[in-house]
This record gives C-alpha cells, structure tokens and sequence, in this order.
C-alpha cells in the first residue's frame, strides 16, 4: 500500500526543519514548540457510556513537555481491546474515552529533552505513553506498575484526567514511547504492529521459534493473522485454529501449514500432544485445557485474548492431562516494539488491512464482533 | 503409630505361606487362589445419590484374575477427591458407589500370572486399579487413556459395572497398580502417601526442588500438609498459604518457614515474585492468576486441587504480569508411587492421622469440607 502523500510531506517537514511548517502541514494543532505551554486541540471518536457506541469529541491533551512528542496522527487502527475496554468488558470506565492503542503519524513537535525524534520523524505508539515515574530503565514496560497505558488509565497530566488514545488527529507522548517507523513500510501497513505486531511477535521470540516447529496460532483475527505470518516468517510449520471456514483460504495464502476449522472442539484431537507451541488470541472466554491438548507435553501455550475480566476457564484436569504449560503474554516492551516493526518491514511481514473513514468505525466493531474483519480496520485520521 | 496387629498377622500369614490360611485370618473372603471363579464378596461404604451421604453396602467384585490381587484392606483414608466425586462435582456419577483411593492391606491371593507380591506381603492402592489393555509399559499411567481409576470408573470386569473403591474391607486389583508398603512405615501412616503422597510429591519432584529454594503450598489440607513436609524434606523454605489461622502453628511445626493467611487477597502482595514454585491444592475455584503472582517471573505454579467440574478462573492479564507458567498435576505414575512411600517411610515423612471408625465417615466428610480436618482421616476397615 502506497503512502506517497506521507512520504511527501515527510521530505518536506525534513527539509524545511521548522517547527512552524511541520505544525502548519499536519493540520490544526495548536503549539508550534515544546516552550509553549498551550494545551493541544484534539478531535477523534470517543466513546460515552458501555454500549461502546463512538462519536465525534473535541478534547484537550496536556502542552508537549520536556520529554515528550506531539505526533500528528496520519492513521489508527482497531484493537478488539478498544471495543473490550470501552465495552466495560474490563471494569468500570470513565467517559467519555477516546479508544486506539495503534497510531502511526509524524513528530510535529518535540520537548526540549527530546534526542529520540525530531520533528518531521514518523513515529508509531502503541499501548503506552508514559510511566508516572519516568522510569524506562526496564525492557518490559508493560509490566512496570508505574506504566500509563494509552487510554482510560488515571493520567494527572491529561486535562480530562485520564489518557486519550489514538483514535484522533493528534497525541501527546513521552518520547521513550514511541518507535520509530523504517521508511521502507507504509504507515497503513505499519499501523497494526504496535500492538497487534508486538503482542504476538513478543511471546513467539519469548518461544523460541525455530524453523520446523510446529507451532500452532487460535483466532485468526488481527492479531492471529499477524502472528501466522510471523511465526511462517520463521520458518515454523503453522497449525492456524479458526472457527470461521471463510478465512481458510486466507490462512492458507498467509503461509500457514494447515487451517483447522474447530466448529466443534472434537475437532482438536486429532492434534493431540503435537504441537511445539500454541498461541490464543481467542477474545472470549473458551475451553483452555482442550486447545491445550494440542501442545506436547511439558510444552507451552500462551494466552494473548483478554476476555471479559480477562478470564479465561481452565479445567485443571483436562490441563494435568495435556501437560501443558499455560501462561500469558501482555504486549512487548518498548525496545521489543522497534524491533518488531523493522523486523515486519524488511521481512514484509505486513497485516492485511481494509481502510476506513472515522464515521466507519462502529460498523468496523460490529464486524470485528462477528469475525468478518479481514483482518485489521485501518482508520484514515484525517476524517476525525 | 504402631501396627501390631498387622505385623504379627502378615509374619503368619508369611510363615504359613497357605492361601487358605490367608483367606481365613483376613476375614470374610470368598476366594482361595486365583484358580478359583469366584466373585469376591465386600463391604463398604457407598453413596447412592449427589447427597454424598455414606451408608454401609454389600457388593461383589470381580474374582482375581490372573494378574490380579486380592487384598485385605486394613485402613482407608478419606481425600476430598472423594467427597467431589460422590457429590457430582466432577460429573454425573453410577451409583452406588463406594468412594476411596487410599487403601493399604495385606495381600490375600494373587492370580497365577502375578510375580511382584505374594500372599502376606503389605499392600498399598492409590488412584488407579487396572487398565484396560494391560498396557503397563508408560510410567505416567494416569495420563494413559486405558487407565481404570478407583472408584467410579466403567470397568467391564466389575460386577457393579464400575469400578469400587477402597471404603471396603477388601479390594480386586491388577498387580502392576497396588505398591509395597515397606516395613518402617505404620499403615495408618502410610495410606494418605497413596494418593496425597504422591500427587505432591510428584509435581515437587518435577519443579526439581533443591535446598535452599522457596517453595510455596496453598491450602493445608491432606495433601498441602504433606507437600509442606516432602519439600521441607527436600531442604526447601517453605511458605504456607492457609485460609485458617488455626492451623499456623501446627504447618511451623511442619517445618515450614512461614505459614501465611491468607483472609484477603492482598496479602498475596507483600510475596510478590518471591518464590521459585508454588503448589495449590485449593479444592474449590479461587483467584489462580493472584496466587500465581508470589512466584517469580518466568516460575512454575502447578494445580492439584480440582474444584467443581476441575474448572479454575485465571485472568490472563493477572497471569501476563505476573509471567508464571500454570500447570496441572495428576497423582503420578507407579513407579513414582513406590518411590514416594518408600521415601517418606525412610525419612519419616508422615501425615497427621486422625483414625475413625466407618461409622464416622459421613462427620469426617463435613469437616473435610469445613477445613477442620487434622489433616487426614483414616477409616479403620475392621468398622465396614
Ligand atoms: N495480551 C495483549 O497484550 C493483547 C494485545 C492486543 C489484543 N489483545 C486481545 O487479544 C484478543 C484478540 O484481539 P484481536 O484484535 O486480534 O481480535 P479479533 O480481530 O476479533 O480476532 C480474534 C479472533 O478470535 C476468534 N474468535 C472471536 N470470538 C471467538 C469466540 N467467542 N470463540 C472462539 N474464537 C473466537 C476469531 O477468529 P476465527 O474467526 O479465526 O475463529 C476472531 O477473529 C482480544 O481479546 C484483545 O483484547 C491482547
Ligand atoms: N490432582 C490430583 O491428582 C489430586 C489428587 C488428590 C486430590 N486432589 C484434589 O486436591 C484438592 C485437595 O484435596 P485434599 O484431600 O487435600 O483436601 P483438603 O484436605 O480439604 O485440603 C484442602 C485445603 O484447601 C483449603 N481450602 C479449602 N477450601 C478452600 C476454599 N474455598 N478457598 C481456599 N482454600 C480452601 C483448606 O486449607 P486451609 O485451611 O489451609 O486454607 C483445605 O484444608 C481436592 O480438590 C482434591 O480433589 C487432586
Ligand atoms: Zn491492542
Ligand atoms: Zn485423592
């Protein structure tokens, strides 16, 4: 997918290396450097109440402080884990929330302590932008108690209190959270891999992924399909789960090995104790231990879905049986996600997308809800 | 504990080395060798509906085949196994059913295929009793499919069409499943090791417990008493997690380290990413992912409690922080069975017994369930 106009102004803003004509070509924003103190004029699609239903909503983000960067956001992309967490599948919100933890743009602003990104740089955050200690001294962010998370997570700095994500024109991060992206991916296809990218690619490192294992993905949806990819980009023989028999095909195109159609859990026996690994990005709770039953024994299976409440049911039985390890995976750390996104880019390792305007969005959920999704909505952040 | 009259009765029965004579000092059995068809006339305890009320049943077992043995049950002990099953926790159940997969006895025929006991020799039956291709070459044979569990289990051979377990005064079993009870060991002592013996030992074995490591135990119950003492055993600081603060003094006595009650979650909190290994033997649903968190990253946490239907609720992102392996064990193989009786007999790693009559069982039950057990009830069989 072509990203010419990006490209374009990038070598623009790159070569007039003002602050002024960067602020000017990425549209409305309100601070033409890290010295002003204005807060920043923001507009994307929030959500108001649980029944995850998105609107337009003005909003202000806090001034770019010294370690951070004000991206201009070119395109979001959707997270079954925005309609989860602005669904209330996770607990109690405060609204209204702006959702979108996968935004790609270009650094329109920097703090005065910012060497990371200059303005005019194209940068990507994913499911964090700050830690309330400005601790990065650890390679697993995700796990540091201190960390913000990209939406609906108490941020005093935030003018509505809390962090606003991706899904608008504009947002403000601490540098130390946002990667940046090669020149030789397009933002669209970039998009997808802060967080579904790094959220399977992390746990398939942790794997050890060789050529010849067999390791098996369930739920090929936007993280699944990316993580098939990823793991036949390794040379692993890919057993894809799915429970819809229209993405066989597509499965088999992404490279994967065979597309078990699991209509019916008996489905899974004829892989018992088979696989070298398993991954689940399966987004509601299921049948644990039987999926588990494909892996070898003593080997690992690792849970990405987050259902409601996160939990998932595990028969300890049926789990003692397969001898399975089971454990989970949160994300990647900020130094995992750069090296995901160039590992995509010069592998060509890149999500299937479709495009969308912002006012496509809550039909895109309703579709992401039914697995008609092929496989991640890219949303153009210019209709916000 | 003293076993007197076992002793003395076996040294008899050894000397006299008369299957005849066997039979007769072991009381009412019906059969003289294993040439013999005949049906092997019992008594117990059985339920006959979800109550889980006990009362006394006659019933028949199988005659000895020829790579069975019959033996003599002197003791019994009661594990929360029983309870689930006979109350439906697990599954629908055929009834009547005499609960019980910790028996120990004295060997009053043997079939005429059977080499590994002899009339008089002290026996020991765990969890499983037969298997139904008399493949015995895999040392886990409880994770083999043709395994005959205890009690319950369709078993064509049966009579009753299932198989009955050890609240009886004698018990039907192919050798390869009953295990030596050595001499330095009381059979009161001995028969929790049958089934709460080797299912914390087992997973212990596993975790490779070394001195020095920190090994926690949730729920002290029969098995948890007897995992805190294996692995003190093993030279391991032991954290005790209980939920009944009576029971801190006795689990210091244990050995333990620490005992640690848990009345609030969050006292889980101040244990966080402190131990190698966790254990948890609680047998209702409960917080798995909050437990899991006192182990360090990238540690192992095994389940052996299984609660209703065997399902535990893990939240998947509680489980992602805290980046712990959960795991699921069940009892362990022969081999292992004989290695732990042998290995608490010689290191007089013991339970705490409190010994009932038949009569007593249903009371014993209640406080099972109420966690006022000390720490294992074992049935004197001279009672059914
Ligand atoms: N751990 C993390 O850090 C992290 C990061 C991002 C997302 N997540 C979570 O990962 C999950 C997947 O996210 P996603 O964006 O990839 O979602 P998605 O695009 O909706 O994909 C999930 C796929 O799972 C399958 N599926 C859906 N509902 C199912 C059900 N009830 N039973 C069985 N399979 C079902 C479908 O695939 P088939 O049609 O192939 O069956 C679906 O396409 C979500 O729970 C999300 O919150 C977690
Ligand atoms: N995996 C296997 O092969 C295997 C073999 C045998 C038994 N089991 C299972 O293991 C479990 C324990 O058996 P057991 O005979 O040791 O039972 P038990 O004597 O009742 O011990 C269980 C202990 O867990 C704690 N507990 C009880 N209810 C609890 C609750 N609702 N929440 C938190 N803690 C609770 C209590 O200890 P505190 O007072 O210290 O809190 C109780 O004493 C049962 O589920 C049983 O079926 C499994
Ligand atoms: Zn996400
Ligand atoms: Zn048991």
């Amino acid at each position: 997918m072509s990203d010419d106009t990006d490209q374009l102004r990038r070598k623009v803003v790159k070569m007039t290396g003002a602050v002024g004509m960067s602020a000017l070509l990425s549209g409305p924003i309100n601070v033409f450097a890290s010295e002003s103190n204005a807060k920043i004029q923001s507009r994307g699609y929030a959500a108001f109440d649980e029944s995850g239903i998105l609107k337009p909503w003005k909003f202000e983000r806090r001034a770019v402080g010294d370690s951070d960067i004000l991206i201009d956001i070119k395109y979001a992309s959707i997270c079954h884990s925005d309609i989860h967490q602005e669904k209330g599948h996770w607990g109690k919100q405060q609204y209204p929330q702006v959702p979108g933890h996968e935004m790609v743009g270009i650094v329109a602003a920097v703090g005065k302590n910012v060497t990371k990104f200059k303005v005019g740089d194209r940068a990507g955050v994913g499911c964090m932008v700050g830690n309330h200690h400005h601790h990065h001294d650890h390679d697993e962010e995700q796990y540091n108690a201190d960390t913000i998370f990209t939406y609906g997570f108490p941020d005093d700095r935030s003018p509505t209190g809390i962090s606003q994500g991706g899904y608008s024109n504009n947002i403000v991060v601490e540098d130390h959270f946002a990667v940046h992206i090669p020149d030789n991916v397009s933002f669209q296809e970039a998009v997808p891999l802060l967080c579904a990218g790094i959220t399977t690619y992390s746990p398939l490192m942790r794997a050890d992924i060789k050529p010849g294992m067999k390791v098996g993905i369930a739920g090929i949806g936007g993280l699944g399909h990316l993580a098939v990819k990823i793991a036949v980009s390794k040379g692993a023989e890919v057993y894809a789960f799915t429970t819809s028999p229209s993405k066989v095909k597509d499965i088999l195109a992404f490279g994967a090995k065979e597309a078990i159609v699991v209509d019916d859990l008996a489905k899974l026996n004829q892989y018992r104790g088979q696989l070298d690994y398993l991954l689940s990005t399966i987004p509601y709770d299921y049948n644990v231990a039987a999926y588990a039953a494909v892996v070898k024994p003593y080997g690992t299976f690792t849970q990405v879905g987050m259902p409601i409440n996160s939990e998932v049911t595990v028969s300890a039985l049926n789990l003692a049986f397969a001898r399975v390890n089971f454990n989970a995976s949160l994300i990647g750390g900020m130094k995992e996600t750069q090296e995901v996104v160039n590992y995509c880019a010069d592998n060509k390792v890149l999500p299937q997308i479709q495009m969308i305007k912002a006012e496509q969005i809550n039909d895109a959920w309703e579709n992401v809800v039914n697995k008609k999704a092929r496989y991640r909505y890219v949303i153009d952040a210019s209709t916000f």
